[in-house]
């Protein structure tokens, strides 16, 4: 899970009720973070769980060359 | 961690050393899953690990469709 010391989200993007990609800066790298969010019924607040996985910027750019390698794969299935 | 039982995957995209992009399909619902991975010692393979998440095709949609506003959010950090 995110730890309040990862720093606070400088900006959340909901995909689905319950998945949130946020983009934060920790320790001067800057970090997009795609994670499942829960419902904490004792604050009423959503609270990220602990499937999903950081990446930083340089990794998600990597990500974002195979982006029509993706599509196409989909395509295919 | 991606089970055997999830389907062996249909495309692997390596992103960095030990991250890596799946896709397949599970019960006729296309998966998109955003993973670490690490080395087996016992068969030296790479395996994936706890951290990741799996993207249904109408999440990663979602997910690509905020693209410029995450964009947005990295510059502003």
């Amino acid at each position: 899970p995110m730890q309040a010391g990862l720093g606070t989200p400088d900006a959340i993007f909901d995909i689905g009720k319950n998945k949130r990609v946020t983009v934060r800066q920790f320790r001067n790298v800057n970090l997009i973070d795609i994670r499942e969010y829960y419902l904490d019924n004792s604050t009423g607040e959503m609270r990220p769980g602990k499937k999903g996985i950081s990446l930083t910027e340089d990794l998600y750019d990597e990500f974002l060359k195979h982006r029509l390698n993706i599509d196409e794969a989909l395509r295919r299935l």
